[in-house]
This record gives C-alpha cells, sequence and structure tokens, in this order.
C-alpha cells in the first residue's frame, strides 16, 4: 500500500467502525497523541486498537479536506471528523491534520491528530 | 501575537515579499526543512532570512486552504503557495502543510513544510 492509500483505507475504516482495518496500519510498537498535547498518549497497538473500538459508539465520519501530503517518512493531510453520536451533547465537526509517520514496513509508528478548541464546530 | 496571527502575518509578509517581517517571526536559533526530508534544511535566522530574500524573485502567493491547527507547542496550517515567477519554467502552485513550532516567547524555533510532487500543479 502507498502512503496515499493507507490515509485513504483510514478515513474510510473509520466511518465504517471498522477499528481491526485500523489496528492493521499500525506497527506494533506504534505510539498515538490525539491531540498533540493533550491527554490521549498512547503505546502499542493492542491500546490503539481499543482507542478505535472504543470510538465506534461516536459513529464518526471522516472525510479529507484537501491533498494528502507525503514528505521524508511522513503523510500529513486534512480532514473533517464528524462525531454524530457524542458522549454528550449535539454532534460536532472537528478539522484536523493528522500526521502518520511511517517505517519501512510502511505500517505507521506514530500518529500525531493536531487540532484545538477553534477547530470544533456544532452542528 | 496569538499563533493564529503570526501564522496569518506570515502568509501575508509571503505575498509582500516582506522577508524582514518573515525573519522577525522566527526566533535567532530556529530551523527550517523545506520540504522535510529533502534539500534545504537550515539553522538559524540569518540563513533563513537569506531563504526568504532568495525566494523574493519568485513572486509567492501564499493562500490558506482550510483552518490553522494550534496543539501543544505547535500551529499546523494547509495552503496553496503560488510561484508565480520560477526561475524556469512556467507558473505553478503547490498545496503545502507547513509546521510551526514555538518557543516561550511565541517566536518559530523549527518550520517544517511537507508538500511532494503529487502536491505541485503546473498553471
Amino acid at each position: 500500500m502507498t502512503r496515499q492509500e493507507v490515509v485513504k483505507t483510514y478515513l474510510k475504516a473509520l466511518g465504517d467502525a471498522d477499528y481491526e482495518t485500523i489496528a492493521s496500519l499500525y506497527a506494533d510498537n506504534a505510539t498515538l497523541e490525539d491531540p498533540v498535547g493533550g491527554d490521549i498518549n498512547l503505546s502499542g497497538v493492542d491500546a490503539i486498537r481499543e482507542f478505535y473500538k472504543a470510538s465506534v459508539a461516536l459513529d464518526l465520519e471522516g472525510k479529507l479536506l484537501g491533498s494528502i501530503r507525503v514528505a521524508g517518512d511522513e503523510a500529513l493531510f486534512p480532514f473533517e471528523i464528524r462525531i454524530n453520536k457524542p458522549a454528550e451533547g449535539a454532534p460536532m465537526a472537528i478539522e484536523v491534520i493528522d500526521s502518520f509517520r511511517f517505517n519501512e514496513e510502511g505500517k505507521v509508528v506514530a500518529m500525531k491528530a493536531y487540532w484545538g478548541p477553534e477547530n470544533i464546530k456544532m452542528l
């Protein structure tokens, strides 16, 4: 899979609540920060799988908002994530930029999600 | 200046060929990679000022392509850079994501530009 394909597979799997496919994109020793500087700071694909499994209840939809930028060992992509069924309150959409860092096997070894309060829109 | 204001000042100054204003946004010990994984890998504000000064001849225009994401000590933003007068060939536009990392004084200490061949469009 090219890096572009990994990103597209990821966004489709988010919308399909297909956390096993998402976990398969990550290396065993991967890390995940969502958002960067925030509380969620995971290590290892098992913790990462649980994170996505827990998000199934949120009824997510991910949509690219521009082209995927591939540079060095990373791919960055701007997208909107819709949270149709948040744990509390109304549905919302967040404009995010994700960074995927890849290892030599083409697996994601570090995912960083960049977003802040100003990127949240209530629907 | 907020991080949002730094980003907007940067993009306006790019279009105005105002490299002194751009240099003023950087810390003395800042680094710059454009693109990440590529040849341009600068250290220090003097080298960075020369880089932007040299780009004046390219007649650049920068335009935000979505919201600025502020997270941790970084701001990431998707934008289009138009190169109206490239050294060779026709004008082009590149879809980029820049990452600015800030120090405690609010200066940019590390700039990374993420783009690849797939993000270049001839105009």
